[in-house]
């Protein structure tokens, strides 16, 4: 079969024919779609750790199995402790066999049902950015019906889908963004209020928009996170699932402890959170964005997009049929 | 009757004649033993919010009524939200009328049984120390039987109570200490390994020791808190219950959210957590580390001790009967 290989990095993979079988505890999906993840680009980039050269890439898919549309749980080996993953725990797509690919091999015990509401774009769309997103929210910061969630970085896959959970589960969302296209198209889709963070004055901007902040969903950490801090209130608490602007600096204690703060990590999810994401997902009839749609030919387009960084919701590649 | 009044900062507090009545929802409560905390300190110096000359100092207190000893609960108008206070707490002594006095008037709900196997001096140095380090470690951190446990600054009240609770609760305790005398002295208590952080090579004379930490309990923030975050395993809480060295820098983000740690703040604590924080110190017989007595006659010399920051465990006063 034909499937996106990583050979080396610092250059595309490979669109090549290789053959996968299943081992004895695995079963074959046909995939019908997959999707891009900003880690497809750091693998490519020799930014990830664990690379293994000849390795199908992809986390995100979604296709049929027995005849069900299916979709993939991307989270390997997470463990038995809800709390954290185990050692063993991985991303699937490099160093295992991804979804870049016309199927792919994998235990029975990550493949659910996908939701009927969605498009096969869709689904795909959904996994690496609904459980990390999920998590994040409800088991990480367990956001509460009319509370105040600010959102960065809204074109990404798990920003984007978090400010539509949040929304969904009741709570006012804001969010900031580096474009005013982006702008824009966030204010279009719903939410409450939203700022680009280039402008003067934003911060001043987004605290008139929301008085307060309780929950902040942030994936690129740095020093912007302690101005951001200071729209948060008592018991308010700040989720990192990523840190793309490295280190974090200047962090008052004072508001910190006497406002009982919290600043938690959060990586993918468990089991139990995929399950979770998918119920909410189905409950709430979401639609996660889906930016655009390539060709598994086309995936250089695709990665060239990803990297650029103009997208607005998920890089979908289709898988022939 | 005879109190320690705040009157300026910069100076001492007076110890004067002073007339206080309860008003409605009061009752009197005849002080035996109160305790110092570095609020009072902060407050001689002008370094506390709310100040207002003319009012009783003192937080911490344990007394008679109605022929019981009782302890006095701190934490004022807490109100009715688990997670964090009601905008309206504060804590007792100064803008309110404290325990530095030969008697209190205070609502009855303030009012709490002393445990039986502590001395007047023990009851006394519990009440701020001992709900703020219930709150880190148990409504905050959740600690668990096993869980490696670091302290930091163990002279304070708080770090001892926290390290005692901690050890009490099952966990491996570790601390460090400014003094190579606290090291001795914390080591004699029982606790499982600590170090010197002005020595050499501390931090890695640390992790030899724990081989990883769950919790951190920490109340001085500042540049060394990214230091003490490399012993930090998966799903670990350092707590803040305090920013005595300032700004927190370089905190990486990728072992935060990859981690699923936790930084969490926290202050004082509930009226529940006081009660708990009673019923844990009964359970397990625990004593608070008392450090020195004086007669509030002799205050000055109380004041200068806590400054000076040698003392290892609580300053008490002892109020004429």
């Amino acid at each position: 079969m034909k499937a996106l290989v990583f050979e080396n990095i610092h250059t595309l993979p490979n669109y090549t024919d290789i053959e996968i079988s299943p081992k004895e505890n695995e079963v074959e999906v046909n995939i019908s779609a997959a999707a891009l993840n900003h880690r497809d680009i750091w693998i490519t980039k020799g930014l990830y750790p664990g690379l293994v050269p000849g390795t199908i890439m992809g986390a995100d898919g979604m296709g049929w199995y027995l005849g069900k549309r299916v979709v993939i749980n991307p989270g390997l080996d997470w463990g038995h402790n809800e709390r954290y993953q185990s050692k063993k725990f991985r991303v699937l797509g490099v160093p295992d066999h991804g979804t870049f690919a016309e199927k792919i091999c994998i235990p029975q015990s990550y493949i659910y049902d996908a939701p009927d509401h969605l498009t096969n774009e869709e689904v795909a769309a959904l996994p690496v950015a609904g459980v990390t997103a999920y998590r994040t929210l409800f088991t990480r910061a367990q956001l509460m019906q009319g509370e105040h969630v600010l959102v960065t970085g809204l074109g990404g896959g798990v920003a984007l889908m978090a400010a539509l959970m949040a929304k969904a589960h009741g709570a006012k969302v804001f969010f900031t963004t580096g474009s005013n296209e982006k702008l824009q198209k966030g204010l279009q889709l719903g939410f409450d209020g939203g700022i680009n963070y280039k402008e003067e004055n934003s911060i001043e901007k987004m605290a008139e928009q929301c008085g307060h902040i309780d929950v902040i969903i942030d994936s690129t950490a740095g020093e912007g996170l302690n101005t951001l801090m200071k729209l948060c209130t008592f018991g308010s608490r700040i989720v990192l699932y990523g840190g793309s602007l490295g280190k974090i600096n200047g962090i008052n204690p004072q508001p910190l402890f006497w406002k009982q703060m919290d600043i938690m990590g959060s990586s993918m999810g468990s089991p139990s959170d995929f399950q979770a994401m998918l119920d909410f997902v189905a409950k709430h009839r979401l639609h996660p964005i889906v930016d655009s749609i390539y060709s598994i030919e086309a995936f250089g387009k695709a990665f060239s997009r990803m990297e650029e960084g103009s997208q607005m919701g998920k890089i979908v590649l289709s898988l022939p049929q």
